[in-house]
């Protein structure tokens, strides 16, 4: 599905464009600025695109295959850009994530993705009003792109780091250690590696945008990059933070279910030593020898079964003494 | 909030300033230093300020929102640098961190932070009495600010190592291994881990200013920035031994608890075996065989008890000397 | 074995080659491409192509030993490479890995291999349809095998990828640990390592294809070459991933396993106390004193059961409230 | 506590110097090297010889307190470095680590410390058996200062290893696992991170002094620093192996307390269920029905101890061949 | 012991040497190569040796201690290397290191060595056969000596992996978890890290070696040393993947032994609820009440017996169902 937006750089006016025609015809114009969105295309059309803005036939395979990392490279007359944006699925916590090529060139700009991107209805309402500012050229479509996604990274992070402090809170609030516990844990982990994995190549893509040796833009523009790696670093950053303490959670766990143990263990210990040893006294009783003179006293049961309490009570004030019970 | 103070730079003479308006006329006069502290400001103020001295609006927004990373960003006019401030909260032992975004010009500095900061008040007096160094330059306030706030993560760092010390000993003094250690101990490590992740960057940014190759101030005053850098350098030290450290403890804590159950486990199992044994032969002098000669034995019974206790004296030994009790 | 095919670079035309005297001659034509393929050659074998193509004796004995590194090495006229083909052995999942020496000279390029490669018929077909690119040179060849070889990397990289989320799933699946899980996380680790070890020094092999400072080829060949070298980084990428992830699965199996003994403990003691409880009243009964008034109530026995069967219960509730049982 | 001692770098002769006003004086001379030792000064003696040989305040601040890393800084005139000597406290094997300051003139050498530092004296004996070497130069006695702390680093190190190989030992030994164990092994792992972090910050300096692209002396001096250099590069090599490895015995000695636990188990599991399955038996034989033929044969009761003897003979026979006894 | 070998670099012809006074006339001929063994030399013997060959003082004491790690160093006219060679003792397991000391001249070579070391044969021999390469001179003499020590390493290492490989084919073999294992994996643990620790360094030596950009020898020599490099780095390569599966194996011994304990404690548990049951009921049918009128049937006995039977198998089949038996 082909969307077409052009501007008009000197006058900063819109228009839509509906066919690949009128694309190119835009294009023709020099003030003209042009943004072409392909929601899920056929290998075709995206050919048909690559011959219409002479793009290296490698650059169009890479848009047309899924599962690129988050990179930029350069080709003879444009900048091929993979980045990926992100969300969570409200119901599973999963995390959706989609993977969008770029090709920058002179005065157009080509978005390629095979899922709905809302993102890019934000970044078309932030272009058309960033427009005024570095004199309307292509690359303030670029910088209105990068930074929404990596915008939208912030709402998903700020959950995940919510649901680490929960996990957390419930290691030690003293209910029952679940295998839930461990299963939630480790998909989260997993979320915040896939995060890392993400936001790691991506910064060093902004790092290449805002590299002020070999610079790609101005010296003004490589302001507005700048910010947006800065955003990325500080969810980089928060990963690292959470993957570490997720680390910590999950080697604290280890421990308070072996002390768990340990404390029934003691339990265990204290009452079948306690029960055993009256069972003991039962059974000594409970012999058919025929001299047992306290078997005929009068008092003789009352007896036993006082014995039997007080070596109870005394067993265990010695394991309450002990902090065994 | 706005607070404001000149310093005539030739003079070394200080003036409270109290309004923007004011603050703009002082800096029209070419001796004149201004240090502009804006407090919980709402955005139209920092609009104003940032109207005022010309400021980029991708600074201003920086300053206007929280969590940046510490950093230092070059504009044309002027630095943005940010930087925090950290405190322990006297009852709970968290970490009370605040965020300081400061704007350097050649003739201006000012903070924005959204809590009060007590730092800035020794600043202001570390200023006074610095000022004439350095022939009253504006790094001069820089450096009183900076060196204050580095300054301050000693006391911290100081209680947060003699807490991860007095886990250690917990560790090791017999008493028993309750939740609230793991607990204590994950808390400490997260407290580290955030100390690490504000000295880190913020290593970088006095690297910055502290560079040789380009230097953003001359050879006499890199010797003070590099002054806090090596403390800065200090508490990364320090805060990475202490989590190597922490990682140990709890390493030796899961062998200490499970060492502990299984002196638990040696227990129970020579407690249960006595017990079994003079069970079992209770047991069989209650069993109702007609020809059981011992039974009719005038000291069968006492027979019988001596033999209990023998056989348990005689395990118990054997328990004791395989160290099982 | 020696296998070869020739390729007029103007005309694109191929031809079958039978011997090396045949291949010499062939490059004696300034138009002619030479691919020389070695299966299992003997020693003598690999001297004579050595003296035939002028190659050092150091290069030529790396090719005919087993284990090296994937590596480039450059020689006075010509590039020694190394690299690895990577199979999933069908029944065993083991990995089957084969090692291919590539010698790159101006006009050739020949293919030592000790094992059948099945990925180098696939060469042939891509050489064949790419001969018309890049001026129909030798390295359309050279990418021609190294992309088809990193190209296989993906659906071996796949299938250890679903082997990871099986196990993940199995961990959680509540089925019991069994000794096999452990040896089949263990040795899908392995699996990953060897991968990774083999991605990790082609990656930088790529990188010296691809170096624009010091290059090898023209800027046009580079573009192939970043393809395969993007290619690499994803696979090294993706195995660094489930590398993370299996080493926290093992931990969380190690948490699970820990649990579940807690939870029999729980159950053994919860059993153990409720039995022992009922046994000692038995006993208690069962004791032999004359005097035992409730012995010779006419409902004593249902009472005592009775009394059994209500502590019974009552432990269970308690144990229950607990969450023992 | 001043002392100084200053030597004739012509003459190769020493003479003490008791005074700084006298220490001054001796500077004036252009052949004389001056060593002064401040041990434990005061703020006041230390503000007196920083005005007297004109060192920064910066500088002189840094030499009066504790807690500086190991580094070496650049001034206008002189360089500061701080070293750590280190020694065994021969009862507690707990390390003492000494703080020196060391400011590097052109012709003195300053040396702070505020506890009593025995290298110096070797120091000394090393400075005027060296002094011929140089041309005399105050670099001498820096690297007589230097040689002599980092050689006394050995023996520390050599006890600290053999800790090591005898706490690995003890892990094997086959006696109990006490908790003295786990807390020997925290503690020296401590004792090889705290070298570690001394080591590490000093072979930087060095690195400084050996710097060949920017040296601060001759060639010549060079391969003495580089001496130095390599010493401490060896205490670093040998830290690490035995931090790996003291962590592997921390692990090891984890499976160990399992495998204990799990023996320990096994000796529970067999020992109850024989005496249960004879317990059994006597309770059998203990009830009360009014029919049951074998109590009343004339051998019942030896062929019931007997049926004992044998049933508890097959399962510990079965427990044996279980290699759970 | 002084051993001695002189070459003529033009005649390729050998000459014993057999002591120092004649090892340094052969050297005032331009043509002759030295290469001079000192077997556990006497500090007086190296001495000489140094004067005779004007080595410096440092690199002298370097030869005469042990324990240096593996390098190379520059002096005025000659170069220090130390390397070690590696052997597996042949019945401990152990490694036998041997460290060599390498003074490398314009026309000489002098190895020291503390131990006998068997690699100084082969070196010889491969001398004599490369000499004619490289035009004879003193490198074609290291590089035998270098690449005999590095080959000698592969059977050790070989011998190693198969030692790894057989633990882990342990762990799983289904025999009991000895604390022999634990031990024979520590010990390979350090085998291999020792491996490490030496064959990391003796890389960045081969890197000098062959660096290109500040070369020692021309460009035909670097070949040479290349070949050297990569099997190092094929070592180090090795030692990295199996020191990374030890790490798992371990990790995965203790998942093994948690679950065999597991199982353990599901035995007792399952045994003891089977055996408490039928005690119980054997322990009411045992009480002295009056009024039991099931003692009193002909077959209450039998029916006892018969329900006893039946809740034991009942709860068997609970228990195999559950899969804890
Ligand atoms: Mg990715
Ligand atoms: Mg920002
Ligand atoms: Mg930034
Ligand atoms: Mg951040
Ligand atoms: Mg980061
Ligand atoms: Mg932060
Ligand atoms: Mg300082
Ligand atoms: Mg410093
Ligand atoms: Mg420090
Ligand atoms: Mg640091
Ligand atoms: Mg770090
Ligand atoms: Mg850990
Ligand atoms: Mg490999
Ligand atoms: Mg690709
Ligand atoms: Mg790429
Ligand atoms: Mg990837
Ligand atoms: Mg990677
Ligand atoms: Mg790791
Ligand atoms: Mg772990
Ligand atoms: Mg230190
Ligand atoms: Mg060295
Ligand atoms: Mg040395
Ligand atoms: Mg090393
Ligand atoms: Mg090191
Ligand atoms: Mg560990
Ligand atoms: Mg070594
Ligand atoms: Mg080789
Ligand atoms: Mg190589
Ligand atoms: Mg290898
Ligand atoms: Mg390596
Ligand atoms: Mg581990």
């Amino acid at each position: 599905m082909l969307k077409a937006l052009r501007c008009n750089s000197l006058e900063h006016c819109f228009q839509r464009v509906t066919s690949l025609a009128e694309a190119q015809q835009a294009l023709a114009e020099p003030q003209a600025i042009l943004w072409l969105d392909l929601f899920n295309p056929s290998q075709e059309e995206l050919q048909d695109v690559g011959a219409a803005f002479h793009l290296h036939p490698l650059a169009v395979e890479d848009a047309g295959h899924k599962h690129q990392r988050p990179k930029i490279e350069e080709y003879d007359s444009f900048y091929l850009l993979v980045f990926y944006t992100v969300q969570a699925e409200p119901s599973t916590d999963r995390l959706r994530v989609c993977e969008l090529s770029i090709f920058l060139g002179e005065r157009y700009l080509i978005t390629v993705h095979s899922e709905p991107v809302p993102e890019l209805e934000e970044t078309e309402q932030r272009w058309t009003r960033n427009v005024r500012q570095l004199e309307g050229r292509v690359i303030v479509l670029l910088y209105s792109l990068l930074d929404t996604i990596v915008d939208q990274y912030f709402p998903v992070l700020d959950a995940m780091v919510e649901q680490a402090e929960a996990l957390e809170d419930r290691l030690f609030s003293g209910e029952l250690r679940q295998r839930s516990f461990t299963q939630d844990l480790l998909a989260l982990k997993k979320r915040f590696l896939t995060l890392r994995r993400i936001a790691g190549p991506e910064r060093d893509v902004l790092n290449v945008l805002t590299n002020r040796d070999n610079p790609l833009f101005n010296e003004h523009a490589l302001l507005y990059f700048r910010d947006v790696y800065d955003h990325i670093m500080r969810v980089a950053d928060t990963v690292d933070l959470y993957r570490d303490q997720l680390s910590s959670t999950m080697d604290a766990n280890l421990s308070i279910v072996s002390n768990d143990l340990n404390k029934t263990m003691r339990t265990l210990t204290a009452a079948s030593i306690v029960l055993m040893v009256d069972a003991l006294l039962a059974g000594i009783w409970g012999m058919n020898f025929e001299y047992m003179p306290e078997l005929h006293w009068t008092y003789g049961y009352v007896v036993a079964l006082t014995v039997m309490a007080a070596i109870s009570l005394l067993l265990l004030l010695i394991f309450r003494r002990l902090r065994w019970l």
